[in-house]
């Protein structure tokens, strides 16, 4: 596939011309030659700007044909209205891969912004240059500590995920969700567009996960052929936006895109096995789940909480997603009775709270314990726990605990809720972070959310399935 | 109302005996004795235990009645088959307010359980003692450092927010939900109940807003009629757990509860005005915007947003939470016009990063005309604002813009989405809180949260506009 191997310059480059690059430094100096050394980035960055000779110890160039070397990507941040001028520039200089970060093309309110898209793309074409954008981010592959954000984004980690999204958003921090593993901002997709994206992932093999988020598409029946073969092969995750009619008009002249009615949207995403999220945390939430988490065999769940009233919870949640808080075997029933007082029935949900009380058994030996047993049983396809690291000394406890029972027990989810944090201003998140990077867990903020990832979890395989 | 004054020793106690004290230190102690030093109560407290003559540098008594002083509440930690004799002394010595902190009453499997919350129950009324429990934490009043949570928890915030709960959950800080102000604990239930805990928090001064987390409760009716009363003086929310069969039979196992048809609830709520949370993430969310927020007037929104992409999911959240993202009058919109790029239409949602990008203005002060454009029009009721500290230099500066456009229109809620704070180390959430606690503006995940709580906000002012 010629057009998928034609984005790899942007994910991939071995070099970069910065067009339009200032000699600025600092936070808010949006520096891209200086964001790209401050992420350890290792291939050649070559500045181009005609009123500098030196840009941050670097050679300036006047033009990108002056460039001595080849050339993989330009990055362009100039005015719009040279912008036509330099993408054929680095046509004739042999640069195929360009990004064009500026705004005011087809998401302008004027007339001239649409001509000098259309302008763009024509002359972008006749020169044999991909266009990412314009009115874009960029692109960002943290394998090779590369971003083209101007944003400072320093910390973007190596995780199998490739994002494809019409904001510059999912290119810093926001609710539940980060930027992890490669990016491609689409921006106004005047030319490279989801399909083809979502394509380029499909064949990457550092990705695993692929999450788009989309205000419009040119072309739906393409965007339906395509994505029912890749979710064949990955799971695919969507953010649709622009769901009302007023802000389908938005996202019209934000990024110029086509739009459609959500209902039909939604109808398309069910069809190709699409996973759809209604916001931007719950898209964080099954990201989380999706790349941390082994496949989900089926719909049984176990719950081992610290607080009953949370069990509650878990039920309402699971009922809610169509998960079942499986009855747990005689033989795991018999076992957890033992550990308990006589005055508790264990089953599931499991209120590890009456062992720890009533026994001489610390916390962390009856999570353990209770986690080994709801996990080790033969009905159980996943867990939901909630324990958090409510005292300092908990803190290096629970993630051992976390660690070792998910080794034990490689083929089934663990979805932790480790509260928050606030408590004992330990950042539970912290702990979160680095089990999930071990691939040993996949953290939530309640039991809600878990449940609900779970669930998403269980429809893909069973997806997966029934399309085998 | 008697009843109502009844309650005042478990908020506002004086003198406090622990019953089943132990002498154990550290934080794994669940040491209650420990734990009201370290919170900083400055009430008398009383060990009680006959196996020792000291406990923590305090002396301890064999029993309530050998205690020489006056005693307003007396925390019951004994084992269960203890309880009813304890309670029995405390009606002998006179002490009018009894917690009993075990479990393994109504809430356990055996039938001695349910035997011994009778028994306690007819003690208690012979004895003139209420009960807060059994299985509860208990209770806690930040405006006095009192707490009697055998888990550390030292920083309840001084808010007006009264707290009735079925679960010790609501003691911590899970998910996006931290105690507040004042908190009940009804566990069991078996004397206090969610209705004269609500009534209560209704004459309390220092309450403004009323949480309620239910499991089950004994009496609708009444229920009913005090939520009538209650709600007209003060909003309401409710996060109502056990929705399902199945997890109407666990929390009816974990304390006893009677519990009904969620279709059920979900109309006695309505028809009281009661303010219903999906989750307790949603019900953090809902008491952040009803603590730190004015009424809100009417459904009219302003978007103020550092991300287009942010603007159209905000539009989205307005179309399913039936809020309406305003018209602007065409004087602001001609004002927003002049700070803007020529190509650029501003509007509703208004995007600042063009503003930003193409003029010489400064992230703060663009962001400071435009909250101060958008909330100075007549048009709009209230505002939704995306920006977050991106930068360390951001940090202080975006404080005192949501300050001081918060002190020039106090009557405009101010909904604020910082961002989470990963990407730089901010911990935009501190931010968050003191701002918040300055009374400013409430803080939230994302746009949809902002937007949901605000419809709530909403919501209640109609209720109260139609009832008055």
């Amino acid at each position: 596939m010629s057009s998928v191997s034609q984005l790899k310059p942007f994910l991939e480059p071995k070099s970069i011309a910065v067009v339009g690059a200032n000699p600025n430094s600092g936070e808010q100096a949006f520096n891209i030659v200086e964001n790209l050394g401050n992420c350890g980035y290792q291939g050649k960055v070559y500045p181009v700007n005609p009123n500098y000779k030196e840009i941050l110890g670097k050679r300036c160039y006047p033009s990108v044909k002056e460039i001595p070397g080849d050339v993989d990507l330009a990055i362009i941040v100039t005015p719009r209205k040279v912008v036509p001028q330099i993408v054929s520039q680095c046509g004739e200089k042999g640069i195929k891969a360009a990004i064009v970060v500026g705004q005011g093309f087809s998401d302008s309110a004027d007339e001239e912004g649409k001509r000098l898209q259309q302008q763009l793309v024509e002359v972008a074409r006749n020169g044999g240059v991909r266009i990412l954008g314009p009115n874009t981010v960029g692109s960002a592959n943290a394998f090779i500590n590369f971003t083209t954000s101007f944003l400072k984004q320093t910390d973007i980690r190596k995780l199998p995920v490739g994002v494809v999204c019409q904001s510059g958003l999912f290119f810093g921090t926001v609710g539940r969700l980060r930027l992890l593993g490669k990016g491609l901002d689409l921006g106004n997709s005047c030319d490279i567009d989801v399909a083809e994206a979502m394509e380029y992932f499909a064949e990457d093999p550092q990705v695993k996960v692929i999450v788009l988020h989309i205000e419009g598409i040119r072309d739906g029946k393409r965007f339906r052929e395509v994505a029912r073969r890749v979710v064949k092969k990955k799971p695919v995750l969507v953010l649709k936006t622009g769901r009302s009619e007023r802000s389908a008009r938005a996202a019209q002249s934000h990024t110029g895109s086509l739009v459609g009615k959500d209902e039909v949207w939604d109808a398309v995403f069910k069809q190709c096995g699409i996973i759809r999220a209604n916001d931007i945390d719950e898209l964080g939430d099954l990201v989380r789940a999706f790349s941390y988490l082994p496949p989900l065999k089926g719909r049984r769940i176990g719950v081992v909480t610290a607080s009953g009233g949370i069990g509650i919870m878990t039920l309402d949640a699971c009922a809610k997603y169509n998960l079942e808080v499986v009855e747990l075997t005689p033989e795991t029933k018999q076992r957890l009775t033992a550990m308990s007082p006589t005055w508790y029935k264990a089953g599931n949900p499991l209120d590890i709270w009456p062992l720890i009380i009533s026994s001489s058994h610390p916390f962390g030996e009856t999570l353990r314990a209770a986690m080994t047993e709801v996990l080790g049983d033969p009905r159980v396809d996943a867990i939901v726990v909630f324990a958090g690291a409510w005292f300092q000394g908990f803190k290096p406890l629970i993630t051992d605990v976390m660690k070792e029972t998910a080794d034990a027990f490689p083929d089934k989810p663990i979805a932790w809720c480790p509260y928050d944090g606030w408590l004992f201003d330990i950042r539970s998140r912290d702990l979160a972070d680095k089990l999930e990077e071990a691939g040993r867990a996949a953290a939530f903020s309640i039991p809600d959310d878990a449940v609900r990832a779970l669930a998403r979890l269980a429809d893909y395989s069973e997806f997966r399935n029934r399309t085998a």
